[in-house]
């Protein structure tokens, strides 16, 4: 089987394309720690995953630099996580260039183990409008790993990047992926907020999948 | 003055680019560390560096993912670190895809504080053939950048790429760059080796220049 790194942050759309690269592939699961604010919670929800999915191997990175850089709502508790559903532009959770970071780490890793694919769970039709979610992102990415590694065949694989929030849970649902251990929320660690952006599209998507959400919401 | 991010390893190639950045932006110095042999020397050459230039501000990073992931001779010891100039192919100390991590976090920084340019001392020419330090990744790194970034409009920058190395020591000579306080040997950290490829390219250089190199090198 080929070797396959999947970057897992413990969200329902990363768990849901380690469904699909376990498929088929030797799974090599990455979590990256970037000072986010619920980087205790990602960690433990990475951790059930791994016991889950049991890949061949992973691996947990921490990337400080975001948390000293700071310039996001999600690495800086001086700016607000919004309540509601992000409408134009870019959210002020936008984390500068982010999964460049995590894709640059994931094909340094690709190269020394040999894997020729990295699974990530971006979604660009569904989302905040992140630019670095997008598939031309993604594309350009590919080209660069063909110009700057030694390898020049690492691809990088959005399986569900032009899928719609609730297709991503039926298709979830049909793969057996347990959402019940997966977390969303932006703000909270102990119980999802229910308002922010992140736990909006997900509550979204699993009404309009027809299927009930089992994690914990705040009534707070 | 514009903005500029410096990425400074502490090598003589960084020193002129900082050099050459100095004289008409606001700089921002950036030194990453990431499990190197050479790391505490080069965070010290740094130091110095940023001493001399007065930047605006500068950063420090550690990016410990290099060391657990291995795969390079700067990275795992269990490596052997060759003697002689490498001739061909992309030799051991190859980090894999090492300059986009790099550049990915100079980005981020600079999406955060305004910074429009990244400065970084890559030399095609005259170097060991290194994937990530040819011209054409530069290039579609820029593209990267349009697409996953939110202000677009930051570019990296190889003012050194086309020149050889006695070309940049002359031009560092010019710009009283203090090439004494550099550092470039890939193996040892209080004298230099002399023989490693970063070693003889630098002695060389410093001689087709006619400059004599005062760092200290070992008789071992």
């Amino acid at each position: 089987m080929e070797k396959s790194i999947v970057l897992l942050s413990g969200g329902m759309d990363s768990a849901v394309v380690a469904a699909i690269a376990s498929q088929e592939h030797e799974t090599y699961f990455l979590h990256i720690n970037y000072g986010q604010r619920t980087e205790k919670k990602e960690s433990e929800v990475f951790l059930s995953l791994v016991n889950y999915f049991k890949p061949r191997k992973y691996l947990i990175i921490t990337m400080e630099h975001f948390k000293s850089i700071g310039g996001s709502a999600l690495t800086d508790t001086k700016i607000d996580v919004p309540y509601g559903l992000s409408e134009q532009g870019v959210p002020p959770t936008y984390v500068p260039f982010r999964n460049a970071n995590f894709l640059s780490a994931s094909v340094s890793w690709a190269e020394v183990i040999g894997a020729k694919k990295i699974f990530i769970g971006a979604t660009e039709e569904d989302s905040a409008g992140y630019p670095d979610c997008k598939k031309g992102f993604y594309e350009t990415f590919n080209d660069l790993i063909k110009k700057g590694t030694k390898s020049k065949d690492i691809q990088i694989v959005t399986p569900i990047i032009h899928l719609k929030k609730y297709e991503i849970v039926k298709l979830g649902i049909k793969l057996n992926v347990p959402f019940h251990l997966t977390w969303s929320c932006y703000k909270r660690e102990d119980r999802a907020c229910g308002r922010c952006d992140s736990c909006l599209r997900r509550l979204r998507a699993f009404k309009e999948a027809g299927i009930s959400d089992t994690i914990p919401y705040t009534n707070e």
